[in-house]
C-alpha cells in the first residue's frame, strides 16, 4: 500500500458534486454499447487499467474522474495524468458511484483511436512475430484475459474479428487489467481480411482446437514441429462453446490440440490461448 | 446438435407446474451461501455441469430438473439419469425460471459430500502426483477455471483453502464446467494442515509468484530444474490482487515465476495456473 500523500490539487477545477449533471449522464451511458459506438469513446474503470492507459496512451485519455480519497491513495496516477497535461476532475464518492459502480474511485474516458479497419490492422502487423486472434469469443472476461495474457507473452498484436465480443465493453477492459493500452488490439475486420494481412507479413497461421493432431507440447519437443512454433505466428482461437468454426480452421497452416489428460471435455478458451501463446513465445525465444 | 429423440417419460412424475411451491422455493434458496451450509447441498446449472455430475458423481445428485424442451434437446442426460436411478422431475419453463436463470432447462441439486476436512484430504492425496492449491482465490469464475485447468492437465485434486471462495457457489461450478465432478475438490482447511497432509505424501511444494527467482520455462528447460518440475507435486497458488501470502510463499521449497515478456503486470491467476500444472503434468510425462 502507497502511503497517502498530500496532492497538490491548484490546478484542478472545483468538485464535482452534482450526480444528477448532463455530464454525468453522458459518461454513465458509456456502459452502454450504441453510446461508445456513437461517440467513439469507452470507460477504463478501476486504479489498475486508468494506470496502464494514463502511462502508456495518454493520447487517447479525454477525461480523468477520481475521487478525492480515491486521488489520495493513488497519488501516482494524479502526477502522472498531470505530467501528461489530462483533463483530470475530483468528484465526490456520490458523483463517482453515478458515474461508474465498478471504479473503485478512478475513472477516465478514452477514445477508441484508430484501432479499427484494414490500415489499423496492417500497422499493428508491421514486424509482428506473434499475434492473437480471436474469432467469436463471446464472454467479455475471457477476451480480456486473452488480451492480458497476450500481453504477458510478448504478443505484438490482438485481433478480435467482426462478430466478437465488443473490445471496448467495461467488462473487457476490465480484464484487460490495462493491457488493452499494452498492445494494439484491433478490430473491425473479417477473417478473410485478417488471413490475408496476416500472410501479407509472413506470419504462419495456426489454429487452437481439439480436433487438432498435431499435439502443442509435443510440438515443442520436436526439431521439426519445434521450428514450426518459432516461426512468427498468429493464433486463430474459438469461440467458448463452439470452438474454431468451419472457416476458420480450413484457413490455418496447422491445426494444434492441446492435451487432455484428465476428464475434462475441453479447455476455457482463455487457458488455452495461454498455452498457446507462451508455447510460441517459449520456442521463438529458444 | 443431437437429434431430438422420443423420450420415454413413463416413470417420470407428473410435471411440476407450480412456480411458488416450497420445493421451488427451496430450490431456488440454494444461490445463497447460508442456505447451502445450512442443508450441504448445491445447485449445478446447466446441461454441462448436470452431465458431468450424472456420470461422474451421480450418488452425490439428489434431484435432477429437466424442462421438457431440454429433456428432448439432452436426452442423453435424462437417459443417463434414469439408468443411474436418480429422481428426475419433468418442469415447466416457468418453474425452473424460478429455480433458476442459468440452468438452461437443466439443472440438478447435489451433495456437497465428504469433500470437506482432514480426512477427506488425507483421502485426496493418496498417490497424488499434481495437486493444485488455491490459497485465497476470490473470483468464483478464476476458482472455477483452475478447476477445470487442473482437471484438464490430469491433477488429482484441488484444495481450496479456507478464505477462498467458496467451492459451490452457483458461478464457481459453472466455470468447473463439470470438472468439479471430475476430481476431489477439498474444502475446510487451512494452509498448516494441508501443507502438513502434501509433505506426508512426499508432495515437494511450488509456488507460483511473480517474486519467485526460478523462471519457469528456464526449469523445464535445464535437467537440474527439470527434475523439480518432475517431482511429484503442488501448486500454491495466490490471491487475485495480492498474490500469495508470505505465510504460505515462505512454505514453498521453491518459488517460481512466470516470465512476463510484454508490458503486462502480472497475468490471471487462472492464467498462471494453467501455466504451472500444464508444465509439471508434461515435465512428469516426459
Amino acid at each position: 500500500m502507497t502511503p497517502a500523500t498530500p496532492i497538490d490539487y491548484d490546478d484542478a477545477p472545483q468538485i464535482l458534486d452534482n450526480p444528477t449533471s448532463q455530464r454525468v449522464a453522458r459518461v454513465a451511458g458509456l456502459a452502454r454499447r450504441q453510446a461508445r459506438s456513437k461517440h467513439g469513446r469507452f470507460l477504463v474503470e478501476g486504479p489498475q487499467g486508468v494506470r496502464e492507459a494514463v502511462r502508456w496512451a495518454p493520447e487517447r485519455i479525454l477525461d480523468l474522474y477520481m475521487t478525492e480519497s480515491a486521488a489520495s491513495r493513488h497519488p501516482g496516477i494524479w502526477a502522472e495524468a498531470r505530467a501528461a497535461g489530462l483533463y483530470r476532475h475530483l468528484t465526490t464518492a456520490e458523483v463517482m458511484a453515478a458515474m461508474s459502480t465498478d471504479a473503485q474511485g478512478v475513472l477516465a474516458v478514452a477514445a477508441m483511436g484508430e484501432s479499427s479497419g484494414a490500415d489499423a490492422l496492417a500497422r499493428a502487423l508491421e514486424g509482428a512475430r506473434l499475434v492473437a486472434v480471436l474469432t467469436g469469443a463471446q464472454d467479455p472476461g475471457n477476451a480480456g484475459t486473452i488480451i492480458r495474457a497476450a500481453d504477458a507473452a510478448g504478443a505484438d498484436a490482438v485481433i478480435l474479428l467482426r462478430g466478437s465480443v465488443e473490445a471496448t465493453s467495461p467488462k473487457v477492459v476490465r480484464s484487460t487489467a490495462g493491457s488493452l493500452f499494452h498492445l494494439p488490439v484491433i478490430t473491425g475486420v473479417g477473417l478473410e481480411e485478417a488471413i490475408g494481412a496476416l500472410r501479407a507479413v509472413g506470419l504462419t497461421i495456426l489454429a487452437a482446437d481439439s480436433r487438432g493432431d498435431t499435439d502443442i507440447f509435443e510440438a515443442e519437443g520436436s526439431a521439426a514441429a519445434g521450428g514450426l512454433l518459432s516461426a512468427p505466428s498468429a493464433w486463430l482461437l474459438g469461440n467458448e462453446a463452439h470452438g474454431l468454426a468451419p472457416e476458420a480452421l480450413s484457413r490455418a497452416d496447422t491445426v494444434i490440440s492441446i492435451p487432455i489428460l484428465g476428464r475434462a471435455e475441453s479447455l476455457n478458451v482463455a487457458t488455452a490461448a495461454a498455452l498457446c501463446l507462451y508455447a510460441s513465445a517459449r520456442a521463438q525465444r529458444a
